[in-house]
């Protein structure tokens, strides 16, 4: 991405903010050199930090705000009190077009209820889902909804396989992505309702859909499919039970080899190889997971992450804003809707995928 | 355990049966040389296998049946059709006492229908769980339900709970277990309605129990609670996830070993402490997980695992047979229901967690 563009920042969100929000877009500065950056929050602990790297001061600016909005705020009293903080500026940047996404590390409702009702979902879109990429054998795999909706129903799950699939494409540059939906089994008798009506849906439909049916936890790591269709509650857990996964493997490896001094004398050999499994599967690297399904580019890093990670989030941005993936999603649904839906399949998903 | 005792074995269970369960059977004879094995399933099948071990087979015994119940089988299904199966008549065997416990590697859902119908749950259970261990940063952890039960009310959760904290009192040999909800954030407004409820019970009721309200996925292997308490859908997706990060992460790096002379060079002084770590977080290791709750031992092994992985299964088995768990849970809740419910505790909780 060669033409200039401006990225909207909720510097105040996430743990050790605003320091890894300065420090990530500093990375970020370095990896795209023609981004500017819109920092939301308090000018008094954003401007000691951005004076020390120049180069970053250059491009950008601050918007200062007092209000924060706290990781145990629930989304409807954020919304209702929240309309001078930094998560909703750095929003509304974005709908007014100021900046061509936004990014936040802060709390995951508060943001996705302040995206809805600022940008508002896509036509066709019930529900917007968070969207994100795992490693796995053969490549990697995205999965959604991460955790913006704890109970789904079967539309509902519908609609992510719709914009799962539309992001695969657009990100993984496949053409023909394929889809599972996440369950105990792979039995059709396995699961909850809404799962074995989601399942009756995309296989009787006439969606032009490579639909695989149902796979499980393991599968995601396995690469079975492209895109794992879950509610956000499960893909949450599964989630963050990967990520503490592959630290607790680095942690015992780095554990074990240093308990031995023989150990340490042949990862001098091995550590280029090591250091490069280690890369691959680091959590940091797959920061920054997409709000599909609104009209805009929201991203979401963990809250937890550091600069490497959240400068990873920002790339995430950049990515969505240069393929267009929102338009791609409107066109897809609008093709779903002109071409191959029929009357029963309408009526079958309900107003969900039929542009409005 | 050096009193002689009788393990029932569902022969014909699991995707490689019955070779890998009469092969698991011989790496436990090794490990509990007085034990002896029933085998429930096709003779014309079990006997050639039996035959090729003579030590086996001096302490085996095989039960002949044609019957089979396939992993595509419902539940109830499998009850109404399936009394002359493997299944049924190596679980009954246990209820007749001809022996201690039983292994299967079979479908999960008709394993443990059949088990609640021929055992019945210990008196104020209502929904038995399947509970399992997790390699942790600083141990092990327990979790519960992984997999019985795909939706739970929070009642539900909250006999889990109690009944995980005995398995933890018993097999980590915990004074005091911490126990944990699983859910997509720590903040008391995050989850589904069940859980919230659950976490009000475990809070304010007089159970003496260290509850440690809600905790994430990465929490499961951190160790930051001895159990984790989660519905079965969740459970499962949870323990598979972790299962296919980990089978992940050792294919990558044997991969990138393999692809460098150099790194396999380094290998050959780094092997021995990278192979403690892979046989600590080895699935096989982890497999056979228990259904607590039950007048009697009944212990599901993966369906895909290999013959050591079904032998530490029976290793399980073995474990609760000794320890006498259910003795022990039967206790603790007759503890709780006479020492430390009061009226309002008994109201909140139901019926559930008072001895009938």
């Amino acid at each position: 991405m060669t033409a200039p563009f401006i990225l909207s920042l909720d510097a105040m969100g996430g743990d050790y903010a605003p320091e890894i929000v300065v420090k990530g877009a500093a990375i970020a500065r370095t990896r795209y050199p023609s981004a500017h950056f819109l920092f939301f929050g308090d000018e008094a602990k954003i401007k000691p930090l951005l004076i020390a790297d120049k180069a970053l001061s250059a491009c950008s600016t601050i918007r200062h705000t007092d209000h924060v909005i706290t990781n145990d705020a629930k989304p409807s009293q954020a919304i209702r009190q929240g309309r001078q903080s930094s998560m909703w500026k750095a929003i509304e940047a974005v709908k007014n077009g100021e900046a061509g996404g936004v990014v936040s590390a802060g709390n995951t409702g508060a943001l996705m209820a302040m995206a809805k009702l600022i940008m508002r979902p896509l036509p066709g879109i019930d529900r917007p889902a968070i969207c994100g990429l795992f490693p796995t054998r053969i490549g990697e795999t995205c999965m959604l909804d991460l955790g913006a909706n704890a109970v789904c129903d079967a539309r509902n799950l519908v609609e992510f396989a719709i914009m799962g699939e539309c992001f695969a494409r657009a990100i993984l540059g496949l053409e023909r992505p394929s889809v599972g939906l996440l369950n105990i089994g792979s039995e059709d008798v396995k699961g909850t309702d809404s799962l074995r009506e989601a399942s009756q849906i995309l296989r009787s439909s006439h969606l032009d859909m490579e639909f695989k049916g149902f796979i499980e936890g393991d599968d995601i790591t396995a690469g079975t499919v492209d895109v794992v269709v879950t509610d956000g509650f499960t893909g949450n857990v599964a989630l963050k039970t990967a990520e503490g996964t592959a630290k607790l493997f680095s942690f015992l490896l780095k554990s074990a080899i240093k308990s031995s001094w023989l150990a340490m004398f042949g990862m001098i050999f091995a550590k280029p190889v090591i250091s490069q499994v280690m890369a691959r599967t680091d959590a940091r690297r797959y920061n920054g997971a997409l709000f599909v399904g609104l009209n805009g580019v929201v991203v979401k890093s963990h809250g937890g992450t550091d600069a490497v990670g959240f400068a990873n989030a920002i790339g995430v941005a950049v990515d969505m804003i240069a393929r267009d993936l929102n338009a791609k999603i409107a066109a897809e649904l609008a093709r779903i809707a002109a071409e191959q839906a029929t009357p029963e399949f309408k009526e079958a998903v309900g107003a969900g995928v039929a542009p409005q």
